[in-house]
Formats: structure tokens, sequence, C-alpha cells
């Protein structure tokens, strides 16, 4: 259960245990901003000896998220008690066809079942909390999260019908959680999303610092800056280890404040007059959807939301008081025909290009309330996420071909990053001050630039920790050691299929995509093993057959010859004669066409 | 056949009939380098009136590279006499599965060979020359290009078996080709392979330019600019239309130098002295090539080759005297066991992160000569090509789990651009000063923006045609129209397939590859309709079958039932016998798994 009391409060309880050096100095130090400008030894971190040496070691267990972008899930354990940080999914890649989404292995967390005391959740986006109802359908625990977050979830434990049971928390920022013989204090952080929470972990063994996904916005839309003072107060008092987001450690300097965007909105907003706008966004940018409502009631414009998600974000968004709308902004899809273009603005899904999406949809003249029309403009608000960048560019190409005007982000700051850049992680590092850096939340490149980053600030290759998903990195003020692996892994849900499509069925999918299917039907004599019908040739994604009857004809004169060849011989074995038959056609198709597709035969007896 | 007269004698014979306006100002006047800071009003285009109105129009009709990136084709007509620029493939799209190529579709081509005098090919990138030899195979025609781009295409013709027909001439850049009523003058332009070209093609209709790609490097590998004269000159004689390359209109400024490339080199080899270092990029960036070489031995190192394009090509630059490599310099691969990792540096294919590509295979310990080591320094000296971005990150990650020291594009120089940028493209127009404006190569966007910047240079919007593949563009002094529409697409290459597979067989391919197959094979007795044998149930790419025995029972069931149902209802046609067990079986499987794999129902007759 969540303990809402203020994080002061906590520290006047709890601190003393676990951080007995800070305990003389009073708490207005503690709250003092960090030195800007602090001499280069105090980022030098020295290995900290420690009298306490029977302080067993804190385990860290990152089972998703690491080598990878998405499916975020991280273990904690100390001294027999665990718990979950997210619980995110992925989206397949282009070698899992047919694979809806892709969510971590559970295996090695049931495996513990008995030890793990509850789930803290950093913040609402997909990759941290889609994989939970997977997760609570065989295993129920506590939910631990802010209260947006918490409104997300819940919609997504509806869908999956396992709301009823949740046993689900709200924690303010500031908050701490008792979970075992952890607490974790939830900061709050600036991200693409409101309300998302950075971790101060705390046990016998040390207190580390956990960021989820963060950037600084120092004007961000709702005003709350990320708790800085409260991460330079735990750098005061000692952090054994730094685990820090580092999907854009690529990325130089600091990432712009989602406010920039907003002025790029006025300044589009101010030349689009008379006209009708469209703009696309992730619909979880919460703040981005507030910017596009604020500017289209200055301009005297309603609000039109298209996408299913996009409609269902602003709900919850709205009800919990994260949106704030203006009376009479809003008005439904439908109702946009009785306004003038100027007096519109849509916001809508699909800023990635998604096949299904409401701007798929109108750009593909397949979307029921809007028409695309030359003098519309439409702002794609949003990054093409790698991956994306070919599904974006279409969809573009296609709403130019109506004449439409489109913005995106090369030309104008339509969009700005939810992740800290270099400087702000550079920056996270030198007042948190960990005796060890975890780089968590990227592809090996963006986590192995993250550790040249610590480097940087002094922290030595010893104490960085490049880790994959399943290793066991146990802390302690002595050492890191990272000797034990664990089961890690993905699990593909297709349809109602969780983890039962496995690499034959996709090698499968692959070798049907790539050249189809030909089906070679016989029915035999079961007794004189005679061909009494058959063979028949079918064939889907292969050739067009109409239009191929004489190669049809060769392949069943084909498997005549192979047949009588068969009986000649006296083979009766089926096995046998089905794989003459496959690799007689493979090879006769290859020959004549240079191409593969998988050849199955189906022999009936009588 | 190719006149190889200097430009200079060309104009001396012939301008006089098509630029008369000229004949007055003497050579040097012309051949003056084109003022930079000329008056606004200079660049402005009214409408050219024209007394000899009764000239006919210039028809260029684009049968590729125009909404797409990739196969370029046009096709110019003159009074009963064509000639073809380029002839281009394009890679596949994602929803293209098991497609190897995309070549134009040649069906007006080849309804108009009575009139094709040849083709003039502008540089020697397979998406200018890749689908030659699919003409050449229907349609042989003279082909001119410049010597570098002539050995290319007769490679590619090698291996298509088509080279002992072929009629291929070499031209000097400042030379002209005769092309029935057409003359075409080859103009250098620098570009990321070497001896590219743009054309000036004459008529009595007029001067139109044609880049295709180009850049304007200044301090190019080879010091052989881009004929910026000629260029202005044109412009001052006066011309028609320009068609340019769109490729990098989105970006602002100027591309940087290639030579900015070697600096970059420099610094990366000196960094990683005694240690191995491998270069991966684009096989025909000879320049590219030519610094990495340079670089080598100067650092006393030994340069081995991998991949076969990359050989390929080197061998014939080599030959043709584009690569100049010191003595002793170039080692086989295979014998790089015998230096240590300090005097080798390995040059490969593998920049887009193709699958089969030698640094794939480094990367996947799949390389015969080339195991990475922690030591190693890899180069990707490339930029991915939009699609190729998660190709590329995947290679890169495997690497550095390798423990190499990867870089790559975002941390240094270590590649450049082939394409003009915003201020290159704003440039050429303002020296040529086209009455009208049409952008090539490009998808919607590129094209759309390049539009844009034509007419910040004063040129009219109704006198910029953004065209499509097929547009028929009629160009006079007197003013532009599209009315017509010619046959132009694309036609997918699979194996020795050209054109057999289309959207029905693309389709399946989908379906197959999302979902599987299930095949259900049933004999029956042609006179009473009993089933005799089976119901089989084989699946595909759906499930593990081995692990999915009941419901494969189901599904047998199932069908049971319905060729009960059917026998006791009468109904003896197959195709509905079929379509039941079809519709039956899916909506069973997809209320059980909310899956759709395709069925495929065998019905054999006894």
């Amino acid at each position: 259960m969540a303990e809402n009391k203020e994080s002061k409060k906590y520290n006047k309880k709890t601190s003393s245990k676990t951080q007995k050096k800070n305990t003389q100095k009073s708490r207005t130090q503690k709250y003092t901003a960090p030195k800007k400008n602090a001499p280069k030894k105090e980022v030098k971190y020295e290995k900290q000896t420690n009298k306490k040496t029977n302080k067993k070691p804190i385990k860290i267990i990152p089972l998703g998220g690491l080598g990878e972008i998405g499916k975020n899930i991280t273990l904690y354990e100390y001294d027999g008690d665990m718990f979950l940080v997210d619980c995110g999914m992925s989206f397949p890649d282009e070698d899992m066809p047919g694979i809806d989404i892709v969510i971590p292995d559970f295996t090695y967390v049931l495996e513990n079942k008995d030890k793990i005391r509850g789930m803290v959740v950093t913040h609402g986006h997909e990759d941290h909390i889609g994989a939970i109802p997977y997760l609570l359908r065989n295993f129920n625990i506590p939910i631990y999260a802010t209260r947006l977050t918490i409104g997300l979830i819940e919609g997504k434990l509806k869908e999956h019908k396992l709301f009823e049971s949740a046993n689900l928390n709200v924690v303010k920022a500031g908050s701490v959680v008792k979970l075992g013989k952890f607490t974790v204090e939830f900061i709050h952080v600036n991200h693409s999303i409101p309300d998302a929470a950075a971790f101060a972990i705390r046990c016998a063994g040390g207190t580390v610092v956990h960021t989820g996904d963060f950037k600084i916005d120092t004007t961000p839309i709702d005003d709350k800056v990320i708790d800085i003072a409260r991460f330079a107060e735990l750098g005061k008092e000692g952090v054994l280890a730094l685990l820090a987001d580092s999907t854009n450690a690529e990325r130089a300097g600091f990432t712009a404040s989602e406010r920039l965007v907003g002025g790029s909105f006025s300044n589009l907003f101010a030349k689009a007059e008379g006209k009708r706008i469209i703009v696309a966004t992730f619909s979880s940018n919460i703040h981005r959807i507030q910017q596009i409502i604020d500017e289209a009631a200055r301009c005297n414009r309603k609000v039109a939301v298209s996408g299913r998600s996009m409609l269902n974000v602003v709900s919850v968004a709205e009800e919990l008081g994260y949106l704030k709308v203006p009376k009479d902004v809003l008005t439904p899809i439908e109702t946009i025909k009785n306004y003038t273009p100027g007096q519109i603005v849509v916001v809508t899904t699909g800023s990635q290009g998604e096949p299904l999406s409401a701007l798929h949809r109108m750009a593909f003249s397949d979307h029921r309330q809007v028409e695309i029309a030359p003098d519309d403009m439409i702002i794609i608000s949003a990054t093409p996420i790698p991956g994306n960048e070919k599904l974006v560019t279409k969809v573009i190409n296609e709403l130019m071909k109506r004449g439409a005007n489109v913005v995106y982000e090369r030309m104008y700051d339509v969009h700005v990053s939810g992740h800290a850049c270099a400087e702000e992680l550079k920056f996270i590092m030198s007042i948190v001050k960990p005796q060890y850096f975890i780089p968590i939340h990227g592809e090996q490149k963006h986590l192995m630039k993250h550790a040249e980053l610590a480097q940087l600030m002094g922290i030595s290759k010893e104490n960085t920790v490049v880790a994959q998903n399943g290793s066991v990195i146990e802390l302690s003020q002595k050492g890191v050691k990272c000797s034990e692996v664990v089961t890690a892994g993905r699990v593909m849900v297709d349809g109602l299929g969780v983890g039962d499509v496995g690499s034959i069925v996709l090698r499968d999918r692959k070798l049907l995509s790539d050249g189809g299917i030909i089906i070679v039907g016989v029915t035999i004599d079961s007794v004189t093993h005679e061909v009494i019908a058959g063979p028949d040739i079918v064939s889907r994604g292969f050739i067009y057959m109409k239009e191929s009857e004489e190669l049809i004809q060769e392949i069943s004169d084909l498997v005549w010859d192979i047949m009588d060849r068969c009986q000649y011989q006296n083979i009766r074995d089926w096995a046998t004669i089905k794989n003459k038959i496959k690799d007689g056609v493979s090879r006769f198709l290859f020959t004549r066409t240079k191409r593969s597709p998988m050849v199955l035969p189906i022999i009936m007896e009588v």
C-alpha cells in the first residue's frame, strides 16, 4: 500500500536508518539546489568504503528494455524480497510477421512469485505498462503508480477483463511505497506524458535511483519542473547506483522544452487563417494536445478528436484533470461539417503512419468525416519512431498528392523529444553522483554511448555495467558482479495466443511470404498404392494460377513420374514419398523460375 | 553514335540553328562565369514570347522516378523522334514480399519502338542503369554514356548475357550525341560516383536541361568540379525547361564536399593506431574508396576488399583509371591473417545493413576471413537509405556487442550526400534560368519542396510542373500542358519472372505471412459423395502443430459436420462445399484464436 506522506516526512522517519552520514545536515541544507560549478573532483566517484561489511548485495535484474527499445521491466531483489519496475510491451520487428505485440518472458518472475511484493510503474506509455495485463492474468500483484498512470492501466485492465480483481494504488510524487524490505520514493520527472516518475529505491543495501523515461523541461506545460532538488539531495545522501534512460544518449545538447512546440503551433495557426487545420500526434502526449486546444481556443476554433486511442486518452485525461478544456471548444467529429474550415482543428492519431489510424484513412480517402482538401493544413507533430519512416513518408506523400499543405518535423519545430539528451544525462549523473552506473532503456548503441558519457563524468569503466536482459547485477559497496543470467526474452502475442508462435511458425511465415506455397494433393489406394485421384496442384502466393496452366501441368506430370518411380522401386513409406515429391518439385521450380515456394505434398489413402 | 567533338565545336556548327538570339555574342562572353550577385530581376522568368509560332511542342514523359525514389527513366519526344534518359531499378517496398527488384513498365516504350533513337545515361547507379538489361532483352537500342558508366553497364549486360549484341558508346563530357531531331550534350556534374553527367537536350522546340543526380562540389577528389560555366552559358542562351534532382530538396544549405570525409578518415585512422580498421561504404562511391586507400597508404596499411559488388567495382574502376591504387597497397582478404591488426584496413559492403552483405556476416560471426574483435574500429561511411534504418542499427548493435568501436554518421563526418541541397538547387536555377521547371527524382514531398524553391526563384506556379509517372508534359514557349497520361508503373521481378507477380499473388503472400495457412484435404466418392479419406488437416505458419493436437481435432470434427450437412442438404457443387468449409473453419478459428489463417480446402474425387 502507498503511504501517502510527503517525502520530507519520510526522510524524517526513515532516512536515519539508511543514510546515516547525512543526519547531521539540516533539512534546508538538504534541499539546496546543486552547485552547478562544483569543482571537478566532486564529480569523481571514488569507491566508497563501508564499515558495515555484513550488508547483503542488492540484485538488479533487467528482464526487458536492454539491447532494445521497448518492453521495459526490471526486477529488484534484496534479502528475499523482490519487486518489479514497469511491465511494458514492444512492437514486432519486421522478422515477426503477423505478430500483434511482443511482451517480456515472465518465467523468472513466475518462478519467484512468493518473493514479489508488488510493482511500481514510472509512467503510462505502452513500453512501460503494455504487458501488465499479460502478467496479471498469471499473477495478481499490487501496482503503484501516479494518478494518470493508474488511469491508463485501469483502461487496459478493463479491456482484458482484469480490472475487478486488480489491486491498483495511486501514489503522489514525493510519496513512498513500502515493498517488503524495500521502500520506493516517487520523484516527479518531465516526459512526453504527464505524471511521470523516477524512483529512489532504498533498502539496507543502499539507495538506487531509477529514472524511467525522463527529460529536463524547465518550462513544462503544467509548470511542474522535474524535481532536481530531490535528485541533488539523494546525491548528497549517497547513491549506490543510477539506472538511467539511454534513448537519446547519442544526441548532443539538451532536449528542447515542450513549450517550443506551442510557439510553432501559434505561428502555423496564424498562417492557416480560414483553412482547416489537422494535427496528428501521439495520443498520450497530453501536453501537446493541451497546447493544440489552447491555441484553437485563442483562434476561436473548435477541436474535433479522431482516432480511438486519442478519444480514449482525451476522455481519461480530461476526467482526471490533466487536460483543461475551455467550455464548448471540443466538438464531435461528426459535427465538423456544420463549421467552415477556418473554424475547425482536427486532432488525430496516425502520426506514425499506422495503416489503420485516422490520419492514414484520411490520406487514402477512407475516413468517414474528413475528406482532405487542397486548402487543409496538416501538421504531423511527431518524429517517426525508427522503422516507421517509410510509413510516415507514404502518408505525407499521399496527403500532398491531395493538395494539402503538410508540415512535418524537418520544416518547423512541431515536435520535441520526451527523452533527455547527452547534456541532461550528464547533469543528472553530476548531481546524483552514483557509485555505479547502469544505462537502461536502449539498444546496445544507446547503452554504450550512455556508458561513455558516464566515463566522461568520472565513473570508472569497472563501475559502469552495460548489461543484457536477464543479467543478474549484484551490487554492494564492495563491488559489482554479473555472474548469473536468468531466463529473459521475448514472447510473441498473436491474436489470443500468447507465446504459441515460436521460431518454426515464424520461419514458415517468412518462407510463405517470400515464395508462396504449392500444394500437391494425391489420393492413393491403400492396397495397390496406385494413384487414384490427383495429383491436384494448388498454389497461393507463387504465381497467378490462371496464367500458368502450362507450368501447373508440368508439375503434375513430374509428380506422376515420381509416384510411378516410387511404385516401381516399391517405396511405400509415406514420409519418403512426400520428401521425393517435395525435393523433385522444388528443384524443378527453382531451375525453371529461380524461386523457392514452399512445396507441401498431401497424400490421402483410401 | 557519339560525335566526339568538344562542345565548343558543336556550338559552332549547330547553335546558330537553335539558339539564334545568342549568335551575336562572342564565344568568350558565352563562357563567362555567372554573375553571382546579379540583380534579382534577372532571376525572374517572364513568359517569353516567340515569333516562330509553328514550332512543335517538346514532349517530356517521365516513366519512372516521380513520386518515388528510384527507377528513373524519362522519354523525350519531338516531331516523331524519341529517346530515353536513364533506365533504373528500385528496391521492393515492405508490401512486396519475395520481390527481388522493381523495374519500370516498358509498355509505352515498346509501343513506340520505331520512334526511339537511343538512350543516354547520366551515371552508373542502379537507380539509373539497373533496368537496362530488362529493356534490352525486348528492344536493343544504342546506349550513350561516359566511360565509367558504360563500364558498369557492360558488367550488368554480361551477367544477363546481353553484352555481345549491345550497342554501347562512350561519350566524353562536353561532347554531343545526335538522336534523330535531338542533340544531347553531356555536361560534367559532381555526384557520389565519378563521371556523372547532366544533359543539355536540344531540338528545334528549344533547349531542355536535365540534371540527373548531382551536387556542387568545389573540391572533389578527382579535381573535376561540376561544369558551372556551361550551365551558366546555357542559361544565357535561353533554356526552355530545367528538370532537376529533388532528392535533397528538403535539406537546407549546401551539401558538404566529399573531401570532408577524407579529413574524418585522417583523424579516425590516427586514433586507431595499432588497431584493425574496417570501413563499410557504397561500392559505387569510388572517390570514398580512393580516400580510404590514400589514407591507408599514408599510414602504411594494406587494404583488403570484401563483398562481391565492392570487388567488382574496385576492379572496373582501377582498370578504367578511376581508382588510383599505389603499388602493393591492395591485398586479398585471405591474406589479412599474415598482418597485425594495425597494418590492415578492410573495405567492405554492407553499409545499409543488408542481410547477405560482408559487414552483416562479420557482425553475426559468419564471415570466413574477418572475426570481429574488441579492438576493431569499424567506420560505417554511409547514411541509411529510408527504410534501412533498422537493418543498419541491428548490425551496429551486433558489432558493439562484440566489443568493437563503431563509428557511424551521428558521431563524425564519415559520410556526405551525393545530392544537391536547397541552396545548390536554387543556385542552378539562378544560372540556368529556365522558362519552365520540372522537379524529378523524388517522392511527392521532395518534388513539392523543390517546386516551392522554384517559386522562391521567381518561376511562377503555372510554369512549374509537378508531374507523375506517365504524365505527358507538352512544352512550348507558348505554354505547358499535361493533358495526356500514358502507361507507366512498376513491374516486379521475382527470380526469373518479370511481371508475373501481380497484386493477387502479393495479397496472398501478405495473408500467408500474417497468419499462415490451414489446408483441409478430403477425398470424396464421386458417386455417393461420401467422404472416403480425410479430412486431413495440415498447417504451416499458423501454430506449431505438434503442440495443438486438440485444436486440429476440433477442426477435423467441424469439417465432418460441414460435409455431413452438405450431403444431407444434397449440395454437390464443389465450389459451394469448398466455400462452406472455408467459411466454417475461418469463423471457428477466429473465435477461438482471434487469428485469420488462410483456409484452403482440397477436395479430391475418386
